[in-house]
């Protein structure tokens, strides 16, 4: 017999359409949802419709804010270094660590044929005229460690021929705390390529 | 800088409040939800709140239902076997193996005094008043593996001294496509006392 209360299966599917919640954990998720007060729930769906009311991207830089211009593109207005990330996520752990003072810029994904992501589907041409107009002397790229993101930074290499900055992308290595024995073989070759003097 | 506008931050703690999921987890969903339609949004929201709105527990059996009582109260009413679990969802195995055709009773819990879960927070008095009224006669005890499990059995076998009703308990032993290699001990120990003839 089916015991699940249709308005329960409708939720145990939002949750399940969530990256990274599968079938068993959706339908947990949804159970632990009706042990809730219903002022609890309201709120929980209050903040979820408030989140997606407010929050937009900054038409400067393409991150999330929930304001005219993100807090980034105001307060460092007229920095020369320029950091191109794939997300808006991506742009956390380079202010929690506080190495880069600089501004962001967020392209919307990487070039992926097979996905049908085209130069067309992100915002590589207003990357461009920015670093054109603004006079960006370092680009940062931080595309994350794909073949896809690899020949994305290619194309914006490509697309500054010609263009006077200086160009650089993450270093590549082993993580901090990591156990040699356990190192994958890619992040290894590349290590190893990268090796510095003492 | 905290770059994560306010209403974001609140959907995180939304997230993050729900069991299993850690603080990295729920911003990857946050984000996720802002990356989604504001009608896909606003059909989540509204999913849970309706979810909440209607289910509630079934007055006879306590499973979560969005009718006066569930269904399997309402076709199965008269069965003369009952099967008590600790918590709603503990009836979907049951009837997806279709193994049992009887009612259920769920228990809310395991007696814990630790967690502050007495006999008078479960509903143990209307389980036996339901044994008693309803001259149940097969009592199947479905309440997890667990010392406050095995206690909470104890206490339900004692409070039926002189009521006559089958008692069983589920069996325990090694589960289906297991690796013996990778039984934990008290696992072992069950399915090795309750070991059968061939």
């Amino acid at each position: 017999m089916n015991v699940e209360p249709e308005s329960l299966e409708a939720l145990i599917a939002e949750f399940a359409s969530l990256p990274s919640i599968g079938q068993k954990t959706a339908r947990r998720l949804a159970y632990y949802i009706l042990s809730r007060s219903k002022g609890d729930v309201e709120r929980f769906a209050g903040n979820m419709v408030r989140a997606a009311e407010l929050v937009h991207s900054c038409p400067v830089c393409h991150a999330f804010t929930d304001q005219e211009r993100c807090p980034i593109c105001t307060e460092r207005e007229g920095s020369k270094a320029i950091c191109v990330v794939e997300k808006s996520s991506d742009i956390l752990p380079f202010e929690r660590s506080g190495i880069f003072k600089g501004l962001y810029f967020v392209l919307g994904g990487v070039i992926s044929p097979l996905d049908g992501v085209g130069p067309e589907q992100l915002h590589l041409p207003q990357l461009i005229n920015r670093i054109k107009d603004e006079g960006i002397e370092e680009l940062v790229l931080a595309l994350g460690s794909s073949p896809e993101a690899d020949s994305t930074a290619l194309m914006i290499d490509r697309m500054l021929a010609g263009v006077s900055v200086k160009r650089t992308r993450l270093a590549r290595g082993i993580p901090m705390g990591s156990d040699l024995e356990f190192v994958d073989e890619v992040t290894m070759l590349r290590a190893f390529e990268g090796r510095v003097s003492l």
